[in-house]
């Protein structure tokens, strides 16, 4: 489970707001058994969270996806995807120390190494972030991996059947053009399969 | 918004279960101003949009990551991301008409012209699916796109900034080891850009 979530960038964090689901896109970490998410102190779920007591409850879901599978009937198509999904009630963090770990957590997950590289955080800038943290009790994961499940009698059907792998990866960076001069791309950058 | 739907594989479907969200995800495939999942008949969500009266409220969500922007600052880091979220109420779908013009649409949302080359659903099929309907009348669209957005005074400092660029492909089809003798590879996925 631990690198389903590490392997993702974006998250979609579900919460009831007035009764209805809401589900938002958003960038996580993780720091041992407990993810975590920011926003702004005004935003929405945060702001929700904070006000809750003993937490709101959240449902957190990343999910990968592999493959595109093609039957031979409409019925069996599917994907092969890895997903976890995580139940709990999310917490403002307050504690700074958490906070300045959570922070660096999230930047490293983007980019592993870049927290390290970076400018920290100054406190105007800690004070306009909300960090909400989600314990990994409540964790499931699915997958499926494999080929096409046809049924026995589909199988001599004239239609191709198989798997489209999806892969991912990254382009050439593209420097900022006021980089200060001799900055180099630093080597977790290159260091990223292309 | 039908761009941002219409290019993702997988969608996260938000309900609320006994007071609490529920974040899943599914495939989907988008008819007009009509978007459509399905599952088991069996299937949790569902089960409950069949049983609710006028509607399950659901979100359902899209997302691409585009790419990974590194700023000087820990705090200005980000990610390049078109979302479309949807808000409404699901549907049962119970026309039979309806019900194949959805399942195609969800089978031609993976792989376009693919619902015209296999076997559709037969009547045992079709009542073990459920399929759902969501129309696009609450849509909101987000994204980012551009570099770094540094502080003025963080601009001279020596670490890198820029964006990486996130690339999705397809790999080289893999067929069944058991298509029928002379099933060729169908133009519909030679044409995938890899």
């Amino acid at each position: 489970m631990h690198a389903i979530l590490d392997e993702g960038y974006v998250c979609h964090l579900g919460f009831v707001r007035d009764g209805a689901p809401v589900v938002l896109p958003t960038l996580y970490g993780r720091v041992g058994e407990r993810l975590y998410v920011h926003g702004s102190t005004g935003s929405r779920p945060l702001r929700a969270a904070g006000l809750a007591d003993p937490g709101l409850p959240v449902c957190l879901t990343v999910t990968h996806v592999d493959g595109l599978v093609l039957a031979r009937s409409a019925f069996h198509h599917s994907i092969n995807y890895r997903s976890v999904v995580v139940h709990g009630l999310a917490y403002d963090v307050t504690d700074a120390e958490e906070k300045r770990r959570a922070l660096d957590a999230l930047v490293d997950h983007v980019v592993p190494g870049r927290a390290a590289d970076s400018r920290p955080a100054n406190r105007k800038e800690l004070a306009a972030t909300a960090v909400v943290r989600l314990d990994l009790n409540e964790v499931s994961a699915k997958l499926r991996t494999g080929g096409a499940n046809d049924e026995p009698e589909d199988l001599d059907l004239p239609h191709w059947a198989g798997v489209v792998p999806l892969r991912k990866g990254y382009g050439a960076p593209v420097a900022d053009p006021g980089l200060a001069p001799g900055t180099a791309l630093p080597g977790y950058l290159g260091a990223l399969s292309c």
